[in-house]
């Protein structure tokens, strides 16, 4: 049997990796034989990529370049551990996927939504997670955590409007695709948050 | 003014550096101001994604996402050096530009021609070389001359039906765009080779 493939999503400070800690007992919880993956990267090539596309540089890099890279990363991603992975019944829970680069890239930078979904025809066909869980906060309560955090990288240097963008946009491909994506309120306590979680991979657990 | 944008291509050991030379020499009598560029690389980032393309490395790179890196190359390319450099009234001489992707990832590879249309589409809309000089030689012979010169990365590792592919490929593409494309008879002597070049250039240069 196909293994299943789940996605997190959400912006910065949104709590993604303490909320990826609980999907993971959650997981061994049932016995789920998975591997744990990310994006960009999954890969040592896709993570050379993860590398150069998050490294300060002079030179500025055309959105087209990032956009391209990002699915270059994933292709490789996609051939050399996520499909394999499910092949062989393995769960694949990865650290966002194409939707965070129609929510950076779309949204954030103002491409055209059209080409990503070109790029995403192109790489993926047909294929699309089976559950993506987005973790939904409002942008001042997320950026104020990541911020907390320390140092920010190039993407989390941007502005609020940014990130509204990039939330708008997250919302935007979730209202898309209802059947795939459960939005988790991620403003309210650690406790009520994992109770979403746990309450919506149960309903998956039961299929 | 906008300046011209000139590519040279070619198989392996079909003489390009060489052309390459009495290019720049004709280009310098006439006293035109160009500069030379090449792909995979032409800007810093594309020059780190040509190493990373033609390094060895164990993990097999997917054939979409070597596609995608060279478009990715090419995104930078165009937007940091070649489409300033014309909008400034420089011509570009180019080694080697997306014909060389239909030619060693289409033909060589066998990767679907539509998919590599679909992203020429995607990054260069309708922008297309004024001008292409194809130095066309038999398979073996330009081997011959590769394997002479020493060292072979792991594109010129490929078998010689590998090449044969590459050689159709590029025919293919220029009987499809025979206004653009001047097909060079590289299998002559340099002399002969150098004076088709010099006569192709002197028309170009007539408009």
């Amino acid at each position: 049997m196909e293994g299943k493939f789940i996605t997190l999503e959400g912006g910065e400070g949104v709590g993604k990796s303490t909320n990826l800690e609980h999907l993971r007992n959650l997981l061994e919880q049932q016995g789920i034989d998975y591997i744990e993956t990310r994006e960009p990267g999954g890969t040592p090539l896709a993570e050379e990529l993860r590398a150069l596309l998050l490294a300060e540089r002079e030179e500025p890099v055309s959105s087209d370049c990032e956009l391209l890279l990002m699915f270059a990363a994933r292709a490789q991603h996609l051939s050399q551990t996520i499909l394999p992975a499910l092949a062989r019944g393995q769960w694949v829970l990865c650290d966002r996927f194409t939707d965070a680069t129609f929510a950076y890239q779309g949204g954030g930078r103002g491409l055209d939504w059209q080409r990503i979904e070109t790029l995403e025809q192109l790489v993926q066909g047909e294929l699309r997670p089976d559950l993506t869980l987005l973790l939904d906060v409002p942008v001042e309560v997320g950026m104020a955590r990541a911020r907390g955090r320390g140092e920010l990288d190039r993407f989390e240097q941007e502005q609020q409007s940014f990130f509204e963008k990039v939330r708008a946009a997250y919302l935007r491909r979730a209202e898309a695709e209802p059947g795939r994506f459960r939005v988790i309120d991620a403003g309210l306590s650690l406790d009520q948050v994992q109770q979403q979680i746990t309450d919506v991979m149960a309903e998956f657990f039961r299929g």
